[in-house]
């Protein structure tokens, strides 16, 4: 059925019953609901001591294309930038509003597939649907606004312009592979199962590191963001807010072998400038770096140093101890196409 | 110049340095503001009982064409549609963030044009614009996120679903002018110069009646919404929502001679279906509508009234005491194309 048969009310009434089925009374977030969909606002009680928000959307043709993620991924990914976002503050997501942009021919169906994916990750993470819009449209959008708490008592969280000079630069998880997943759809790469299962997941599905975000507040860290823009584009973005410069080793960062063998020298190109991979980048002193490894059981990696010299300026160190010249440095949405 | 000349990121710096402009101490928003644009996402500290939140988007050629509205009216209305939905509500807007989608070929100036309006009504409103997200788009839109706070002590808020039968209808203001702007410029009638700038102004730059719903909850309504959808559409709205019938009298309907007059007829029509006219829809006890008549300085008139027969249906008694059977009901953004 087209949502132009359904007609927008009927829409609206039928995503309302997939959000109360996936209510969660365990979740902070729902317990502190007092009302959700179908008023002109959502009500919640407030709490904590610093509200952290933030909103994210996804355009066809520009973050996405239907041919290389379907509508289950659209719905996780919408939310998936936003609470990157959020984790990257040290905080817990609340509440979500979700505004949909829909042509007219577009199939109920798919759009029930798109709130399946999103309310997958709003479950996984504690975050109450609370309301939104639908609107006609010629191009698909989905645009998140998503709000949280500071996750500690005293509301620390993290900032791009905490970083130091000396300050170790580390990252979680690994780098490149949200590109290497984008090369493989894009280029319908023949690449084995399971291999080809983690690189379309890390395009398709990545997983904000929401738990990674409150290790690093508890740990004394003050500096970091996600990584959406590219690795490069992200660190430049602490360096200004910071009026630091940083230098980094390619040889240290972390790209998983699957991408390696698969794009063998690209492969640091993609983790250097790829994006979308939503891991946490930040800067903290090496006793407060150390802290963090211990106490994450998902992988930690130091990859450079916070310089005083040339601020907003990062140099790469390359294979062999060379400055590298990357060939792209991230993503402008008004440039890059 | 246009936006894939200057880029996201130059953009955004331009955006940033207008809302900075805009700040103003004086608002509990601004004052509660810890960190605005330029981190991950925006953080401020919590106040009152209970938070209230919003989603509206502006889509071009379905909600505006730029043949009929500047860029500066867009932006007072993407900020101005969802005031209205506080408003209904009784509360204080606060925090805003902006999401934009922009075609590549989009000039810088028409994009600061459209913040000016934007900030125009944040500054009149009392609201910080503390964040937002632009992004490449084959259609301009323009998505607001608003939260804000119920206006009293007790947290009390207005809902869609507290009508009882015996209870006044009333709406605060006129009905039916911006669908007769709307009609005016669509048409391009000729009309004289003052009454055409309101008609003009009553599309294209609403008045959210913030004042008006603070008075509402004050006096002890318990029931409103604003009208976007238009007035039959929307108090079918509270009729489901509260279970409960209600008859409207065509004679009643507040409609400004000037609409009367351009329009004929019509008139009736465009108060009963036209939409868009963010004025406040509310069912409440005589005695207490009374008290709203008396406390409120903008005008607030009783249309109807609210009946246990019938649930969810609305009968409007026409001119000269004979049922009236309206051609248009509202608004269905999937249906009405």
């Amino acid at each position: 059925m087209k949502v132009s048969e359904l007609g927008q009310f009927g829409l609206i009434d039928r995503l309302a019953q997939m959000v109360e089925a996936a209510r969660d009374e365990r979740a902070t977030s729902w317990r502190n609901l007092v009302d959700g969909i179908g008023d002109d606002c959502a009500v919640w009680r407030p709490e904590g001591l610093n509200v952290l928000a933030k909103v994210d959307c996804q355009v066809q043709n520009v973050h996405f294309k239907f041919d290389l993620v379907s509508w289950e991924d659209l719905g996780w990914k919408a939310l998936a930038v936003n609470l990157s976002d959020i984790a990257a503050m040290g905080g817990r997501p609340r509440y979500a509003l979700v505004s949909l942009g829909l042509p007219l021919e577009t199939r109920v169906e798919d759009v029930e597939a798109l709130y399946r994916g999103l309310l997958a990750l709003a479950r996984q993470s504690g975050t109450a649907v609370v309301g939104g819009n639908v609107s006609g449209s010629d191009v698909v959008f989905v645009d998140v606004n998503l709000s949280g708490v500071t996750g500690n008592p005293q509301g620390r969280y993290l900032t791009r312009s905490a970083a130091k000079a000396g300050d170790q630069v580390a990252v979680t998880g690994w780098l490149g592979s949200a590109a290497a997943g984008l090369a493989m759809l894009s280029g319908k790469l023949n690449v084995e199962p399971p291999v080809a299962q983690f690189l379309r997941e890390s395009f398709a599905r990545p997983q904000p590191r929401l738990e990674e975000g409150l290790v690093l507040v508890e740990k004394g860290v003050r500096c970091a963001l996600d990584i959406s823009d590219g690795l490069l584009a992200d660190l430049g973005h602490i360096c200004q807010s910071s009026r630091v410069g940083a230098v980094i080793k390619s040889d240290l960062l972390p790209i998983r072998p699957e991408v390696r063998q698969t794009f063998g020298d690209s492969s640091l190109e993609m983790a250097l400038g790829g994006g979308e991979d939503y891991q946490l980048l930040f800067a903290a002193p090496e006793k407060i770096v150390a802290g963090v490894r211990a106490a994450s059981p998902y992988p930690v990696t130091v990859i450079g140093e916070i310089r005083a010299e040339s601020p907003g300026e990062i140099r790469v160190i390359g294979p062999g101890g060379k400055s590298y010249r990357p060939q792209r440095t991230g993503w402008d949405h008004f440039k890059s196409r």
